[in-house]
């Protein structure tokens, strides 16, 4: 019997480097290795970009399976299994806005949906898609995190960035930062802390340290720089620890992060979105990988955009998309069974 | 003519890693090319750490010079330069807190300060004082900058944080995030925004862009995150355009900041202290300069503590002293002429 995870892999915007990244991600060994891999897109663009599969990291010339169905696909390494939920899209020029590859990455996220509704595919990893092509298809949703949320009926969810074993959460995320502060609550730090140490948990690093950073510089020096950490970051990590949470903090941003970065924290847990952002995307430029946590399903996505300035040119990197279905292939399996406990924390 | 700017060089704490870095920062040909360093601190000490000046990258065999006056100083390379201000310390424990450390640490700025005071230096560059022994000794200041600023007699200044090129300025720093949005001025923003450049100019790059952060996630996202941008720094930025200043922004700061450790950026106005401190201490550790600024010279400091942990151990790292000895040889001569704009923005 075959344990390795079916992932739907969306192409995403066919103008972008989705389709390219992808092609050269499942030539490598390791990602065959973790799961099968079910290509969400149109067989004629995956086709076009046959070229990019690497001889030399290659399990074989690769072929490509046009397939209806999960049950129908055919997993040998060499092939590439593409359910593709509509009709062609025909040409599409590398790089061009197009309304027509818009629509089509909308369709692959919606089928990618439905699979995992069904069961039928055991986490999603979602390739780039253009927001202004999917605006001009006539789809009006903030992004592609919205847009799944919206197919899966869920309300609320929380982001999660994390390269080379560091996870980062956030406590608040797209507010201004005046409304972060009004949000950050003793309940919504140890929800994360809770969100941060079930990951932990599902990814066999139980005894792993969730580090808090403060709001305030120098996590408040004790007062004189603001109260918060005392009066609910604090209490959030006790809390924490008291629920047996291995925890630390809160800890100047300008500690915790350093110290993450030099590998001695490994889950990190942010007040507000660019406490976490900068200086993640400062580390890790597009290697990051980004979980969407709250659907039913494990979401990864790539770290980077369509890249319209360099699609078509073969120079593309696809490690972002290697490290995004890992990640989905390790954590894809237990999510049925920490979903209701996600689900309460985000 | 000797145009080697003199530089101060405190000692600092004894019993920390000053007068090991200080040793092995002057045995480095490039230091001595670019200033005429004077050791301010203990000669015993001092002489205790002559062990580590380093042969292979040495300019001789050293020895030392007990001045009491910079103009009696002898100003070659192998030999080490120390104004003891007071009696000599006496045996001093590395790594142990010791009150009379830290009342010779304050005695050796404040010899500095007077030297500045009376152009007998150009600059002063400080290695680690230890806060704890400074109070123990009677001294209740809360740092070293406001040390410094007492001496001078100044009530404003600023800090730059450097290493690699970079440089950031903050608008605010060490006041709570909630006081620091309060603060944000389109005054103190255009302020920052001219010392950037002020600074870029003297270093010879004036055509140097200055890279605005927003303040909100996204920079605001159009007004949806917050008004900041459009109200503020937006009519801030516009404002230094208008002046003939480079200036691009505001930017997210999860993209201005990885595009400045990219190499994009050498000059970047952050809104807020942990906005610049959590990425630029997570990308450059303990490599980074600080600057002070706002004193009638440049003074620039260390990036790092005491690290009474590895005191006396002879493998603390002399980097970040060697790169803030290079800057204040650079901008030291500068300071003269730069200092009553610099004195009118801080």
């Amino acid at each position: 019997m075959d344990n390795r995870p079916i992932l739907a892999i969306t192409m995403g915007d066919a103008a972008g480097i989705g389709p390219e990244i992808i092609v050269k991600a499942l030539a490598r060994p390791q990602v065959q290795a973790l799961c099968r891999p079910l290509v969400i897109g149109d067989v004629g663009i995956i086709e076009d970009h046959l070229r990019y599969w690497r001889g030399k990291e290659s399990v074989g010339r690769p072929s490509i399976h046009a397939t209806a169905t999960p049950e129908e696909a055919e997993w040998r390494p060499e092939v590439i299994n593409v359910l593709q939920p509509g009709p062609p899209l025909g040409r599409i020029e590398p790089g061009k806005l197009s309304p027509v590859a818009g629509r089509g990455a909308v369709s692959y996220v919606k089928a990618a949906v439905s699979l995992a509704k069904e069961r039928r595919v055991q986490g999603i990893v979602t390739a780039p898609l253009n927001k202004e092509a999917m605006h001009r298809a006539g789809f009006h949703y903030p992004g592609h995190t919205e847009l799944l949320a919206k197919e899966f009926g869920v309300a609320r969810y929380s982001l999660v960035l994390t390269a080379r074993g560091l996870f980062v959460f956030h406590v608040t995320t797209h507010v201004s930062l005046r409304q972060a502060i009004d949000l950050i609550t003793k309940e919504r730090v140890l929800d994360q802390i809770r969100l941060a140490h079930l990951l932990a948990v599902a990814l066999g690093q139980a005894s792993e340290v969730i580090a808090v950073a403060g709001l305030n510089p120098h996590a408040g020096e004790g007062g004189l720089f603001g109260t918060e950490e005392r009066d609910i970051i604090r209490p959030a990590v006790a809390a924490a620890l008291e629920e047996g949470i291995p925890v630390e903090g809160p800890l100047p941003a300008d500690v915790v992060f350093p110290k993450a970065a030099a590998g001695r924290y490994r889950f990190v847990v942010a007040m507000y979105h660019d406490q976490g952002h900068a200086v993640f995307k400062s580390l890790f430029f597009n290697e990051g990988v980004n979980i969407t946590v709250g659907l039913p399903v494990i979401r990864t996505s790539v770290d980077h955009g369509t890249a319209f300035d360099i699609a078509g040119k073969g120079v593309a990197r696809e490690d972002s998309l290697v490290h995004a279905v890992e990640l989905a292939a390790r954590l894809g399996p237990k999510w049925k069974q920490i979903w209701h406990q996600v689900q309460s924390l985000v």
